[in-house]
């Protein structure tokens, strides 16, 4: 499956997905499927918040707490989870404030040793 | 009750759960309860993740997602939940990797509310 059939399976299996990307750490996007129009600019987010997870890979590894595997934020409008996939990718789910974030945290687990296969 | 008896309140609640604090927006600790050693500085950590709250809040406001209200970070060796409790403090409880994520999200939940009558 190529990667952006997997990430198609991700927003189509999760409610209230708005969005499921593939990135580089350096926040250079390497695909994204947006599932639905939300008001918002949300593959320039994604690209702003993965300056966050690149943070708190520093911070957890300074500190000795390892390396970082996901992350979330939770806005007004929109809650995103970060899953790493390889030490230069990850993948992020964008769902609105009500979606389920625990079916996107299981839909990820599931789909990032897929997509690194396809890496 | 007083700052201390809630963050200890949620400490004791939540399985796995290692510390928890009320912070500053701006890094600085206001109280913290520590319920057992990790083997690193867990305090020290939570300071440098308070800059992560603070740079996820200006990225969501530019890009029209609204105020962040939760963040969290999974790293090999703790996990951390942080929530907002009024625009200038947040509440955060780190736990063991496997320690109960959705029961520290509930007991933030409801615990904020109570420290912000403190404030």
């Amino acid at each position: 499956m190529s990667f952006r059939e997997l990430l198609q399976q991700v927003v189509q299996n999760v409610d209230g997905a708005v969005a499921c990307a593939l990135m580089g750490v350096d926040g250079i996007e390497v695909d994204c499927v947006l599932q639905e129009e939300v008001g918002l600019d949300v593959r320039t987010l994604l690209i702003e918040y993965s300056s966050l997870f690149r943070a708190a890979r520093e911070a957890a590894s300074a500190h000795e707490a390892g390396g970082v595997s996901e992350l979330s934020v939770q806005s007004e409008r929109l809650l995103v989870v970060a899953r790493l996939v390889s030490p230069e990718y990850f993948m992020v789910v964008a769902l609105e404030p009500d979606g389920n974030f625990g079916k996107a945290r299981f839909m990820m687990r599931v789909t990032a040793p897929k997509l690194l296969a396809e890496l």
